[in-house]
């Protein structure tokens, strides 16, 4: 478990985007190559303030909205091709559209064969 | 897509903090200038030991307790107003209070507009 | 707080496994004295590529697989020791036993007393 294994390119690739788009996603991320991934249901506010509104004469704000969170961890293939196919997939052009996040990964095991580093992912 | 382009500046801010606190940890992250967030339903355990207890006659080991999990991506607000804001905003001073992590990100996207980078959080 | 105060070997392990395995990974993390740690439900899929089915005549693609999310910060035991401890517990030599990340942290802050870094986590 030595730590150059696994230092040089690998990346977690994490969106949030809506939850109907995440069928097409998992095929474009199939499509170019990086089909394994990890979802979570998540709700979010993205960079509109809360909007506050009025019923029965009570304020009250607008609670977050219900999103799906990918989480995809990636090494043989670019990350901008990872990441240009969620955009791509994951877009309407109305907001609430969500994000993309790149964070760096230090090191990586594939649990049933102990192997490690970019053969991990 | 260039690694300069967000590589100065993103950081993800994860804090798991009680449930009950998450309404005045988003109001307190709109105050500070940093909104944006999203928001998952997690069970976990700090540092004390996993306590046995005993019922009718069996022991068990007292599970997880139930959390709220807040990640923040932050580039124009400081990282440490955002951190600052979370802790005290879900500050009890009981036990089960929380943590708040920061990771680097290396790249961000706003899937709407396509805008990379600081822009893009 | 100073970045110094956390950089040094503070590290997120996130650990995707079954989720009947989750007692046994705890049992284990605690045994290596890294007890604190964050479950989150999830689904996802692995290298395999989607297998497609068919049902009644109609093609479907076999949707995500359960499995929890384990998150782990940790910083005075070995990282090594932490990733291994959740390899042996969640291995079962079947496909499907998952994968483990190591993310860097770059800041640590516990809620209650507010201490920052190594003392945090
Ligand atoms: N900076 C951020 N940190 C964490 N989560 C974020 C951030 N920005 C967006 N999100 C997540 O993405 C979801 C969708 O965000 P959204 O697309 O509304 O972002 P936006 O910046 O408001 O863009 P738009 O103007 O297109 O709506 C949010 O509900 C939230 O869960
Ligand atoms: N090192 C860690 N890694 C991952 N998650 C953690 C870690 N420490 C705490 N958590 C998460 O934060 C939640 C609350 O932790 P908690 O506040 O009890 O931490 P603590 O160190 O025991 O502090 P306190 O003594 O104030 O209780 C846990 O249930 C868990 O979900
Ligand atoms: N590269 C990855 N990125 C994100 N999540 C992943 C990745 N690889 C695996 N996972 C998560 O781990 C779970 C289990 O993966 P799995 O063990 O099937 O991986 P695998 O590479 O197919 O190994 P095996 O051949 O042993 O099945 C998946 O359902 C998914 O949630
Ligand atoms: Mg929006
Ligand atoms: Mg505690
Ligand atoms: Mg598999």
């Amino acid at each position: 478990m030595s730590e150059s294994a696994a230092s040089d390119g690998v990346e977690m690739v994490v969106a949030v985007i809506r939850r109907e788009k995440v069928s097409d996603v998992k095929a474009a991320l199939a499509e170019v190559g990086a089909p394994s991934l990890t979802v979570t249901d998540v709700r979010g506010r993205g960079s509109q303030p809360a909007k506050t509104e009025q019923w029965r004469g009570e304020e009250y704000t607008v609670d977050l909205h219900e999103k799906a969170k990918i989480e995809c961890v990636v090494a043989d293939v670019p990350t901008d091709d990872v990441v240009a196919a969620i955009r791509d997939a994951a877009h309407t052009g109305e907001k609430g559209d969500g994000k993309v996040f790149v964070l760096p990964v230090s090191h990586a095991v594939q649990i049933r064969t102990g192997k490690e580093g970019i053969d991990a992912v």
